[in-house]
């Protein structure tokens, strides 16, 4: 702070021109002044790199020199940090970051695909080359969900972090509830507006949350990256009728992620979850992002906003030159990659209340004959709803009490062999929030 | 990240043993592994002060030394960074972190009136010194929002900051509404309950919360903190039957600071403002915190956490404890102090809507002259409820279109020299959340 020689700029390298990369050179172009008071030296753009040079973008490119690989920006002389916002969890952004820390430049990355699958090699390749990966922009857009577990709450042990971390799944789930429409109707909807990714099964099926929970995950328990450990259904079976029967009892259905570290190893599950309906998560409406993080010091800290658009996630990209800029250096994953632990994956067993859905054939006993299975199994019932029989059969809604997730799969397997019940009967797990 | 030689730990003086303190303390007994693994260094404690040495406190201290003034903790060898928890604005408090700065140590502090009163002076010496003053307890407790401004939310032009940050007024303000009980019954419990502080104007006056507006106004416009030109108002006028009024129209009644710049120069308020009930910021119960922050490219971002305690504020001044030991070095105010600007205070002229409540006498015409009066201030109204008549008087509540503070003002004025009110109108902003 007190040398008096001008500050040398951060020279950046963008490989990437989609709707991110192009935020990143609208606020670079809009605010070079303000950048360069925080930064403490001007952040300019040497370099760019995109697919087709021909497109029509909305920015001014002129003033920087093209590469048509992005693996060029990584040799680059002129270049300090690469910005790699070409997406994919192989292929040209691993090649590009992999040459970036070999040739001594720092990596600033929203590809949590990328870090979720090659995350430990790509961390441990930058330590040992000195370089940083930052990657703000990977989880949640613009919420800042990675500083405030590396670094906010970097005094406490963590003891939960959960999320609703789709956008697109929970516009999804948003719009059946407030249009009555069936998931069918609503994602060609999410479709033809643009929401869903060319690969739909990334959202919809879950991944991309859990690509983001993992990470997540290895910042809060100090943890090597585990995919792999992530248990995950989608929304694809959620459907209408259980959107609204929850509501009935009081609780929204997200798409809700939680990673969770107990005595039996590292809980991460990505699932169709209920959750009270005026809980800060229950209201989350359409594409918000919301991340809860527990801290055994903190308490519980709740982070909201955009978590996906051009805007939002190129304001997460800034942080992290910015923070290069300023000179910050920390380990990737905040602490030196070889010194995380080695997660053992658990399969859920916090225990839970339990929203259960079935339909009763019309026969003498036969709610009778599913609370003694519930009974069996060593379920309670702590709320019960018996809907109107029609065409010879009833809907009824069971809310248990805090049960293990052991006890909800062995009733599910026997309910439907007691004859009483048509159909499957369905079980969500209501989230303690 | 490469350096083979064992990492010299941080060392620190701490100053103020009360709830802070001691959580401090406790933090750093319990989780000395994990803090050394994420600071890259041992984190460890070597000197000690507080007023009272016999004091029973819940931690043992016997490995520490003991001073017994706290300026003499600035002055030790053993000593790299001196936190300061005393509180005030002056006194001992200021004396130790000037001493420390003067002396080459870093600088920990969750001193919120001091920073508001003498904050651009200890930041330029601070940087003169080439030290750190880092603060992140200072305001909202454990919410990370000092960090969120400065740093992930550094590339963009902050537009609104705004927050509930005083815990105990959001206490008697939803107690007030639970329990249906008048201000000065509940003022009387939450004293009974030691959440006020002893001179309790700083919480229901709102000052304690202006101070802390004022430092993120100073982080989220580049400006030199300007407490001074908050416009303060706390909420000893807030009636019981306000906040029912304001309920029965959709509304909870919060002391909500906001600042924003604007074409005439920074407003910054501190006020019972109404927000509607469905909205973060009116579903915050209790002593629970919330900040609000609004970016060009973010859009909002909505932090909400403890905003005090023992834990949660321990956990803010651990996180600078931990930044300082990682070698994160910046500007006290996130650009060198000496480049903050000078801002034009402006009261508050960005048109809102207002919730009037007035008492119409039982005259013929009442309602049409009230009417008239706005109508002729340029007020329209957007919604108004008359109630029945009691004792000859009735009450009326009105939301109003949004309209300018002053218009607002010149109503108030005229309405009681009409002859068809009795008592004074109340007026309460309706804060766009």
């Amino acid at each position: 702070m007190s040398d008096t020689s001008p500050p040398a700029p951060l020279r950046l390298g963008i490989a990437g021109l989609g709707t991110v990369g192009i935020g990143v050179v609208k606020i670079i172009q809009a605010h070079t002044d303000l950048l360069s008071a925080r930064a403490g030296r001007p952040v300019v753009i040497t370099a760019i790199s995109a697919r087709d040079r021909q497109k029509n973008r909305d920015a001014d490119l002129s003033a920087y020199a093209w590469v048509d690989q992005a693996t060029e920006l990584a040799t680059r002389d002129d270049v300090d940090v690469v910005v790699e916002l070409v997406g994919g969890e192989n292929g040209i952004a691993k090649e590009t970051i992999e040459l970036a820390l070999d040739n001594g430049k720092d990596v600033v990355t929203a590809n949590k695909a990328l870090l979720a699958v090659h995350g430990q090699a790509l961390a441990e390749r930058a330590e040992a080359n000195g370089r940083l990966i930052r990657f703000e922009a990977a989880v949640a857009g613009g919420i800042p969900v990675i500083k405030t577990i590396t670094e906010s709450l970097a005094g406490n042990r963590i003891r939960r972090v959960m999320g609703v971390m789709n956008g697109t799944c929970n516009y999804i789930l948003t719009r059946m509830q407030s249009a009555g429409l069936p998931y069918e109707t609503v994602f060609e909807e999410a479709r033809s507006l643009g929401y869903l990714e060319a690969d739909p099964t990334l959202d919809v099926g879950g991944i991309d949350a859990s690509h983001k929970l993992a990470i997540l995950a290895t910042l809060a328990f100090g943890t090597r990256v585990a995919f792999d450990g992530v248990e995950i259904e989608g929304i694809e079976r959620v459907s209408i009728d259980d959107i609204n029967r929850a509501a009935d009892m009081g609780y929204r259905i997200k798409l809700l992620g939680v990673a969770q570290m107990t005595g039996r190893g590292l809980e991460q599950r990505m699932s169709p979850c209920l959750v009270p309906c005026d809980s800060p998560l229950g209201q989350l409406e359409g594409g918000t992002n919301m991340v809860v993080i527990e801290g055994d010091a903190v308490g519980q800290i709740v982070l909201r906003g955009a978590g996906a658009g051009e805007g939002p996630t190129a304001s997460a990209v800034m942080s992290d030159i910015i923070e290069i800029a300023r000179g910050v250096r920390m380990p990737v994953f905040g602490q030196p990659a070889t010194t995380l632990g080695s997660p053992q994956p658990a399969r859920t067993a916090v225990p839970a209340a339990y929203y259960l859905r079935l339909t009763l054939a019309d026969k003498p006993g036969a709610l009778a004959k599913v609370a003694s299975v519930l009974g069996d199994a060593g379920i309670s019932i702590d709320r019960m709803r018996q809907y109107g029989h029609h065409a010879g059969e009833a809907p009824v809604l069971i809310v248990t009490h805090k049960t293990t997730p052991e006890a909800i799969d062995h009733a599910m397997q026997v309910l439907p062999k007691t004859g009483v019940i048509t159909g499957d009967p369905v079980e969500l797990r209501i989230e303690e929030v």
